[in-house]
């Protein structure tokens, strides 16, 4: 199962491709999508669309989970990263790509076991659990992070189900 | 020259097409895309994109015209409107289309006069403006009070050049 992880962003959205073939993971690629602050907003969500959509349509991942936001305390810092955030959701689960949120706090917490884990515990827990991968920056390893996230729910559901069979 | 004009929303976008030639302008059709608020919100985006993009291909207009969010005091909100609003500026400049920001009281200054008018007014001058237009609701009306908005500050730049050039 290929899984697509995603720390949107109006300026840099991090995403990153895991496998997960039951508890084993494995590190497929990631980076991070830039839009030119140049441009206007509507062509940057355009540019961030067409970048997402060939990653998919490369990658054809299996899943996608996107981190919930952090609700800032400045509105118009909300309202662009909802912008984008909604060009990301969209572009995910228009493909047929199921689509799960995590709250940042589930995240640091399903890596790196506390919820209040700075971004450097994360980063560095996302380098051992994913060995060998060259992390893009700190949006790539959120996504990354996100990405383990998902693939951790998705086993203990498995097993609950499975439990459920005996 | 046809315009369409969007009001953008999670839970209704409203949506008005006008056609300006030179200074006369006329109805041309009118609605309300409502999404399903029992749906996660990602397939809520799909519909939303889904609906816009069907609109766009159906009228293909000249022009788009967006009014620019009151950043609401409840973060949650503004949130869910940026996620609505960034699909609905990809929807429109994915097309080709120039996508034009207004600010709401912008719309309401060159609709109505003033710039604090409240919603039943500009409603009842948009119903002046364009007679015959069976408008959908407050929605529709806001979205063809910013397509008709777009058709001024056009007109008057067009003019301005036009002045540049004698």
């Amino acid at each position: 199962m290929i899984i697509l992880g995603l720390d949107p962003g109006l300026g840099t959205t991090g995403w990153g491709l895991i496998r997960a073939e039951g508890n084993r993971l494995s590190h497929l690629a990631n980076g991070q999508i830039r839009t030119d602050t140049r441009e206007a907003l509507a062509q940057r969500l355009v540019a961030l669309d067409a970048a997402l959509t060939a990653l998919i349509a490369a990658h054809n991942p299996d899943h996608a989970a996107v981190e919930e936001v952090f609700v800032n305390s400045n509105p118009q810092s909300t309202l662009k990263l909802g912008q984008a955030r909604g060009v990301v959701l969209l572009g995910a689960a228009r493909s047929g790509m199921s689509v799960g949120e995590y709250a940042a706090r589930l995240v640091k917490k399903s890596v790196v076991g506390v919820g209040n884990a700075s971004k450097d515990q994360v980063h560095a827990m996302v380098a051992r659990l994913l060995p060998g991968a060259a992390i893009s920056g700190p949006d790539a390893a959120d996504a990354l992070a996100v990405a383990i996230t998902h693939a951790h729910m998705f086993r203990s559901a498995q097993q609950l189900s499975e439990r459920a069979k005996l």
